[in-house]
């Protein structure tokens, strides 16, 4: 009997499935530090343990993306060790703030299966949950992805559809314990714009550009103990369809989320995802560009919230917008099409 | 009179002669962290502060490899800076757990001293120590090194032969104190497979293939601050044997530990180190897999303990167990010979 | 009305402005672990608390050139990010040790403004200061920086000339309180060379190379919050004079100092900066090296301090020392011409 884990194929999980995933990880300062090496994050509530406790929180979190990454992680040997595609995420929810010295752990259940009709591959749509040391739940989100069947000819059987909702409704996002924006300092954040100063359908063009190394995504991916294989395999990889490593989604939101301080510094927390796709694949050597456009405004009380789209462009700056053509299709240089909900002050 | 150290050449070494290494090094969750990242480790006990103490511990403790690298990167500059190869090491005892916020230190005696017949070169061999900041042990472990002469006329007198044992008796292997399996959690720790579900001749392979990139090997190398020349000098590396930068053979040992994860999960602590060899050069590029064979079985009580070889392979997948070829010598994509002893959790 | 910063140009200064920098920092020992990892360093102070307090600081401080960095990190969206050159510093003194869990923040004074004859660009000088989370000054310093215009017909006037100093005066250094080397540990320092050992014009070959890589310096001058287009985005510099990616200056600078310890292992503490020109780009692929000369020598009582000139040198060694020209021209192999001063034990 072999004792490695070649990873769940798309006839080994079935609607309703629990599944606790492994290796529990504390986060300390350190995953702050390198959260901002890798990335370049500079949102200053992440920054400073003095700037968050002067906006009422004991110090710095841990970014919140940081957090969806390391969840994401945990998920991947039992979810996603042979999946084709990473196709979409949902209804995510930041639902407690997480501090350095917390340890999170990860599980998830099986909502929906649905086989395609090549009979080499279905997509399976999980709701994961992060949780801290006490048990509590810090993170919430629906994952559907695209798994590689182990037998071709094996027998599956579809469950009804899932249909994630397409926004998390603003009653339902969880500002942190103790949040109090009232003393913010727009000058030390970065930006003078406050949640008024921004209006729905406003596009923001956030300027600059990251090129992505190879060590530099293999770190981070690793960092979040994930282990998909197309991350870092580069001899199984020439096999694939792109001939070369892919890099993990999650470094082009963390890389676009950090671009979008440019434009953004005081949409300082994640609070909800509405939705996530990776529509084309980011390589090494790529350079990635973004941009964001207000979808909706929702004032919370102790804070604002902007439903912000984030576009993450490869290969050609964002001044232009480039998103889906008039058919609906994406433009071929946009890798990342991410609705988030972000807590921004009120003047 | 020059005050940069030009390293130790083979004369410059006498039997007996003990080297107190400089620059003490504190130890902390961020060299924890950039473990995982540099190496995609992800054994629980040293992943998460409450995986660990659930098993005993005050806390995560330091991953014994990063603490043979940090002690071993101490002696590069008095044992090793003019080493042509790094040959090999033996009786490694893991004597004590080191915690973020322990600082290491460490010192050699030389054990042996062996000329080679080409008048160019001799072998050098040593015992080092690692200790913390009360003066206790933590590490000890003999190390063979192949080490250039600055003059090849320099008369030299070989040593006695040394002759290092075979396996490190499992008599000597020493748990950490506190350390209580009893209540372990192998669905958290990532693997159901105890003790007693290993057999002696049993081998796995680890599946996942990992590719390094020069900016990797470098930024681990450095953290250990460990000096070699033929890591990080590209230049000076053009008129080397191999035309290039050559990789730690600890970054090799972490990589490969790090990926016998997938099947050996629960093989949590390395305790003892029998032997290591790294028998072909790694390079920047190429891709890394690993399989091991369980050599030996223990009873400690408290735990049990696994003698495994960990064989680290080059550029082709470990399905086949490559290692030696019928007359005993090494399959050439074989990088790494590597045998020690791991704590494991009795049922 | 655009969100983002495209950065100010030359016409947007203007003489004694003042400019709160954004995106406070708060530095952890992970910062401390990174800058290792990133440069090689290895002075013995910041690496290990128990020789820090042995020195009778309360822990390893942070490493001065990583405040530095810091600090001038945050300056940049302000002041450079629309720079075609980092012309030079002056004036650095360390005003207070930084330690994990402090807070840096930036300000910067214009004190000068020369528009260049080509219309196009124009040198700013600025006087920078970093503070602590108590507004106690830590750093400061003077950087003059070209700075393109954003408008070649914009009409600008000069500002009186500023003349940096050409040297902080020994008085004006500053010890970290506390600082006693009585019992200082040479052989764990890694030399047994004092203040007494060092002769004025004394020059000191460094040996060792390191070859740096595109995501090294991205690592680093992301983890300084630098965000200078010319280091991240390479599809945009390939139309620029070099046709790719620049290398932050003040990575050659730590990654010679780092360099340096072969030599100057006691030089530890970094206490000022008389002054610092980046006189030729440096690359990913680049293999750098280091020569310093004594250019003065001080007794500060509880230290001694060296004046040192730390040349760092690009694709061939450093044994011949390269400089200038008998016609006072930089060699095209020198990046880095720094003159600084470093606190070291006497006897």
């Amino acid at each position: 009997m072999t004792k490695s884990n070649p990873g769940n194929f798309f006839e080994d999980f079935a609607p309703g499935q629990r599944i606790a995933h492994a290796t529990p990880r504390t986060l300390s300062e350190a995953d702050a530090a390198l959260n901002i090496a890798l990335t370049g994050a500079r949102h200053a509530l992440f920054s400073a343990d003095s700037f968050a406790q002067d906006c009422g929180l004991p110090g710095a979190p841990i970014d919140p993306l940081l957090v969806f990454h390391t969840v994401f992680g945990k998920t991947v040997p039992d979810i996603s060790l042979n999946a084709v595609a990473n196709l979409g995420y949902a209804e995510g929810r930041f639902l407690a703030p997480v501090y350095p010295g917390d340890t999170l752990s990860a599980a998830s259940e099986v909502l929906g299966l649905k086989a395609n009709s090549n009979g080499k591959t279905g997509v399976v749509t999980v709701r994961t949950t992060g949780f801290n040391q006490d048990d509590e739940p810090v993170l919430s989100y629906v994952r559907w992805v695209m798994v590689n069947k182990r037998d071709a000819n094996a027998a599956t059987t579809d469950s009804p559809p899932v249909t994630p909702k397409n926004v998390v409704p603003a009653s339902e996002l969880m500002l942190p314990p103790g949040l109090d924006f009232s003393n913010y300092d727009f000058a030390l954040a970065g930006s003078p714009h406050a949640f008024e100063d921004y209006e729905i359908g406003e596009k923001i063009d956030h300027v600059d550009g990251m090129t992505v190394e190879e060590a530099e995504h293999q770190l981070a991916t690793r960092l979040y103990q994930n282990t998909a294989k197309v991350h870092f395999d580069a001899l199984a990889q020439k096999e694939s369809r792109f001939g070369k490593r892919l890099i993990y989604g999650g470094v082009a939101i963390s890389l676009a989320r950090a671009l979008s301080f440019n434009g953004l510094a005081n949409a300082q927390l994640m609070l909800g995802v509405n939705g996530g796709r990776h529509v084309n694949p980011l390589f090494a050597g790529d350079t990635l560009y973004a941009w964001s456009e207000v979808l909706a405004k929702e004032d919370l009380g102790a804070a604002g919230a902007l439903r912000l789209r984030l576009v993450a462009v490869k290969n050609q700056n964002a001044a232009a917008f480039p998103f889906k053509s008039d058919a609906g299709e994406y433009d071929p240089a946009v890798v990342l099409d991410f609705d988030y909900w972000a807590a921004i002050p009120k003047r």
